[in-house]
């Protein structure tokens, strides 16, 4: 429906899809997940709809980025992650066209679905070479909203990581970065819930030891639980936001 | 398959994709998802395809609509409801070109697969300038086969009515709108298999009473059961075609 | 993410999706949905991705088939049924530009996502016009890596084939075509398991007899056990790569 909303609008609009998989409210799956493809976006407008706080006082916006690429949503943290790894927001404003403003007597009652009547609208309009400041009023950048992004804690050779994205092909990413562990060497100890057992290190998915599962440093640079030709999730029995303790492998 | 047959017989064609959440066979559920879609639809060609009657008598067909936008798919009641939506059906006609004709010298022999072979190629040739009238000889609009669409009995403070659709969310749109309870009020008693309770009746899903159950009166202006940040119809055990008794509450 | 960086380093490009329902790891089934959709695909570039040999020696190549159409891949026997059907490989490279050079001071560091870092930026090159001979140094067609496709045994009025596909509708398509059972009329005796039964023998979804599993000639020109309006693989229990046994059927 939006892809249509926004042909119509924008009729030389081309519609680029990033990911359909994110959960129903998954505001930090779908936040993560557009910060993962940020840095490989073709040039145009970004739009972001994970949005179950529809309805209540939450801000729809567009912020506009060091990189120039804009961004469009709800003003619940979906769009900072990604716009943080853009070059930061340079500007923000709130959308304030009424809802169907943009479809003047076409009026279906009932709730707002903003993604059809607020967010599509907008983007379409900078599809169309309208500015950022014609969509409404600027807002503070600091008063944006932002995520509570899971906290990576560390000390004395341990890391209480999280989960944060199970992919398609089962492997776990972690809030951590190779950095986070580096000295340690590998093997390195993983527990997670009940379990415990010690992890191979490597730089590639075909390097993990047979039937084992490692830890990977994934093509985002992340760290992640993985089994080749396996899903490693499914047989830790983790998902998103599962707490897993690193430990430096001891003598 | 359809998308890559489109853009060979007519490569400007821009495409895009309405939704793939269609059963099998589903032909009511893919008739009110194209219903719901079409006041958004930009200008174009719509191509619909729920064909569990492949093979057998059921014509194809391509129908013009007063808003001007052309269908394109079987005539077993799927473009209905959105032509009905669009203005109403005003020429239509029965695809006569034999399945393949867009592709000489290309027989893969076997069943007939008539979004590859009739539906699609017809709608490439509407891209590409042909007329409605070029695709075969004119039907009678009032022969057109029309979908069996669930009743709605109503009367003395009830009314029975009907999943027609589950969204991604999990709320269970009936087949009612807010004037089929006009002067109810709130709450309003609903019955679901064996159970029974009071539901709230809301314009906006994050004014639900938490943890609760109620109707709202959603996007598409028709009433839904619905949870705010859950799954009504799991919680309900309902899905598509299930029974819903709607009943004013009494003192 | 392959499409935001298809579009990115070739903004010309229009992107058509051919499938996103191949499992993980799954190299046959790809190279099978990319050889059934070839007939039909509009000009252009295939980039086809199913690579569970990811960071091992596993050459990435582009190869260009009679027909004119470049396909662009792994060298794990993904590309080649395609590559047949659309006339044979006339060329093959191997891919030798580093990965992410097309994204010059982008580095997430980890491990290689050919997808994005190699295979998407090679075919966007192509579509930008530049020539195979440009993407790397020529190799032997010869030598590029075939699938072992699932064997069929036949003789003295029996066939043991595989099923390959199970499409959207459960049709379990098996890899035989109505030729190999030329003469043997209707129905075909099927053991599959430890199950046996008679099965018509079709042309039509429509005409299987109401109720029971048959065997019908496909959209693809092979023979398939199915159902009408119902999903024969779940009856049978069948997944991909299960056998099935067909005799002809005795006095």
């Amino acid at each position: 429906m939006l892809r249509s909303v926004l042909r119509r609008l924008a009729p030389g609009a081309v519609l680029v899809d990033l990911t359909h998989d994110i959960a129903p409210g998954d505001i930090l799956g779908g936040a993560l997940a557009l910060e993962r493809a940020s840095p490989w976006l073709a040039s145009g407008v970004v739009l972001g709809v994970v949005d179950p706080t529809v309805g209540t006082e939450r801000r729809p916006i567009a912020v506009a980025t060091a990189s120039g690429l804009p961004l469009v949503g709800p003003d619940n943290g979906l769009l900072l992650p990604a716009a943080a790894r853009l070059g930061g927001v340079v500007a923000a404003v709130e959308l304030t066209a009424p809802a169907g403003a943009s479809f003047p007597g076409l009026d279906v009652g009932g709730a707002t679905f903003d993604g059809r009547d607020r967010f599509a609208p907008a983007a379409a309009r900078l599809v169309n070479g309208e500015a950022l400041a014609d969509l409404g009023p600027p807002i503070d950048a600091e008063s944006l909203v932002e995520l509570a992004l899971p906290p990576l804690r560390s000390g004395d050779g341990q890391l209480d990581a999280t989960v944060i994205w199970i992919d398609h092909f089962g492997n776990a990413q972690l809030n951590c970065r190779p950095g986070d562990i580096a000295g340690w060497g590998t093997p390195v100890e993983v527990a997670v819930g009940d379990g415990c057992f010690c992890a191979a290190v490597t730089r590639s998915f075909a390097d993990l030891p047979e039937g084992e599962i490692g830890l990977v440093v994934d093509s985002q640079g992340r760290l992640a639980l993985a089994a080749y030709l396996e899903a490693a999730a499914d047989r830790l029995g983790v998902s998103t936001g599962s707490e897993v303790r690193l430990r430096r492998s001891r003598p």
